[in-house]
């Protein structure tokens, strides 16, 4: 199937079965990855900008890739952020872009919101590679794609997610789309690091990691933003480790097929041990591996790719 | 027809005949930007490099798509200012690229004449994509192609340039390109924001906006760099916009088919009113669409493509 | 021949037979560069990130077109140096890397055993296009195929190297090539700018210019890095150039056939005369070409190109 949206915006405005669709269509671009040539003609003579007003290499790199392995172009159309600090000047960028004949914008802002801006003033597509604290949904899809694919369902599962709540993007995507296909969602932070509507995201909420850990069939790990404890809202990152860190003691008393997630770039020794990170039970570099697979499926569904030529 | 030189460093080289068969060419590529697959393989094995001096996402990336839909590579050599400070590296650098074996240099510099340095010596083709005050010479036709496309003609035509005169290599381009079409072009600015020599480009100026406005077919309104304030040769940007502000009041007296151009980016709410910026009256998006088009057909002139190839 | 190795981190491990494959191969891809078409489909379906932690266009560029020219897709990975400060940041970089399925690492880092450090840990072939003091193997291949090109051998010649050799990866990687393969080679620096263990490098070092560059075939002279000044371990400019630059009036007191290098970029004036860098005598630009063919015949090994399709 496809998507009936021009923007992907966020995982809030994607149902079920729309969420399986874009899953579905990446395990068959999985597949394209692992030939010799990896690469199929579905979106040739299309053009892909890549708008990134933070830095972002793994998922900027992750976007090209998956346009080449389309056959698209991609072009990146780095502004600093200081020249689109007003408003107005995002939006004569993106009517810009758009006289260009650009078919798609990939963007990341820190402002939320910012991809609805100029989804909204654009006929080209939009995807969200993360605004402010808001949603990356792109994220979300590789997660759920990647537990599916090693736990072989989503349905059910308890997934519990670890870390700065309040200030992730990669969590509320999370939860959107694990909630969506069934899973049930445990949220575990301290107190500083939780949004205050904290119960409107519908998660019970945890401020120890230790009993709830054992209750998980998955973990996502979130990236501590060290610039937290400057702020105050951290005592030491020795004190954060030891209350909210996945560390190998940790990790031996939880459930024996524990699935640990993380969306790097990771602060080893402090969110999460080197051992946890690398050990079997770890998909972290298999997402990285599905993020490429995910984000084909969403620009050739976004860019209205022909189903025949998709593989 | 081709054109005879082997770089485009300026209108001023140019003759009517070369400018319109830039324009004309640049007809048949609009063409080729509305198919669906809108590449040609004109230019295949040619390698253009982008060399860019001052930052400049607009005219960076319309080269760099203009060389795609060519099937030329385009390799970005971005060099920052510091490391050209001084003319023997420009000079070394420009050895380099030719050791390269590229094909063509796409260059904007804040010195006026470093195209024409490279130029001189370079076997490459040069384009000059930008040069301190000097010349913005594809800026000049792209302003040309897109009031020939909207109004049918250049010969005749009244064409008014507002604002930055003094500084402005789009200025000097727009006047040079639209009085060889035989338009006659005024000028209007303060004081401070004209040339010395203002007499010397052959066109009358005016200090007040507001009835010369009334006279003219066409209104190009130049980007004001807000740091002139700074400098000291505006009052306040207040008083800019109400004496040389292209205001929806002014535009509503002016004669019923002015075309309003602006080469971006804008400050909306100075020296043009959004509400004009987006009229009916507004050329501005056309003119980043023919930008393409335009460098496509001065790449393929340059680089001796072959007229059957070209579409 | 094809090269053993998954990587080539140096010319340490490479041996003459090895190092003269590479060579032979650079020689069939030079006419590859001389085709109107300049690009054959060897790598097609690879895709080889550039990974550059040190600013430097010329090599980043050589490097970009080689892919090119073997039908590669060639990503820029840019990390700002700060993002890998921790070594253990760099592990995750690689293996991010590594799970997006890429086929080849061309690195650059200022910490020497950076991309050692990457290549045992990825299954993607690296390759170090410079690594802190230690090597820049391709720099060392290309610098060797341009004497081999211009002298018809490099058996038996007498290699001269002048400059800061303490801090130089080109001294380094020259020093063994050219040994390899048969040239005598001797070092020319104030001692200030020699290693501590000069003696081990198995080369003749002088303190004065004069004498020893009239027994020489090649003199290689290297780029001054001028705040080398500030650091106190040069007197001035003046008197570097005075003892240690390579003037005019030096050349005409040399062998008549004396061949000049120099990696670039020139520092014209101090470590070489005008005169002398655009002599006829200088293979300056011919170096800068012939990198590109080098390159591709580096990146072609060790991606496994098949032999037939290289050509």
């Amino acid at each position: 199937m496809k998507l009936k949206y021009k923007d992907l915006l966020g995982i809030e405005q994607l149902n079920r079965a729309e969420i399986t669709g874009i899953l579905d269509q990446a395990a068959g671009f999985r597949q394209v990855l692992d030939r010799p040539i990896p690469v199929v003609p579905a979106l040739r003579g299309k053009t892909i900008v890549n708008l990134f007003f933070e830095p972002s290499t793994r998922t900027s790199t992750s976007f090209a890739l998956a346009a080449k392995r389309l056959s698209a172009d991609s072009v990146a159309f780095s502004l600093s952020a200081s020249s689109v600090s007003k408003g107005e000047t995002l939006l004569d960028t993106a009517r810009t872009i758009e006289a260009m004949r650009i078919d798609g914008v990939v963007i990341r802002h820190s402002m939320a919101g910012a991809p609805h801006f100029l989804a909204q003033r654009l006929k080209a597509f939009v995807v969200n590679a993360g605004d402010g604290c808001h949603e990356h949904p792109t994220q979300g899809l590789l997660d759920t794609f990647t537990i599916r694919e090693r736990l072989g369902r989503i349905e059910g599962l308890k997934v519990l997610i670890v870390g700065d709540i309040a200030h992730s993007r990669v969590a509320r995507s999370d939860i959107l789309a694990f909630r969506k296909l069934g899973a049930k969602v445990f949220l575990c932070a301290p107190p500083t690091l939780l949004p205050a509507d904290a119960d409107a995201l519908g998660c019970p909420v945890f401020y120890r990691l230790d009993h709830i850990l054992q209750e998980v069939d998955v973990v996502n790990v979130l990236r501590l933003q060290l610039e937290r404890q400057e702020r105050g809202l951290l005592p030491s990152l020795r004190e954060y480790r030891q209350f909210y860190g996945l560390t190998r003691e940790r990790v031996a008393q939880a459930k024996p097929g524990l699935v640990v997630m993380h969306p790097g770039p990771m602060n080893r020794g402090v969110e999460i041990d080197a051992e946890v990170a690398d050990g079997p039970q770890s998909v972290i570099l298999d997402q990285v591996h599905n993020g490429v697979a995910v984000r084909m499926a969403v620009l050739y569904q976004l860019a209205g790719g022909d189903d025949g030529a998709g593989q």
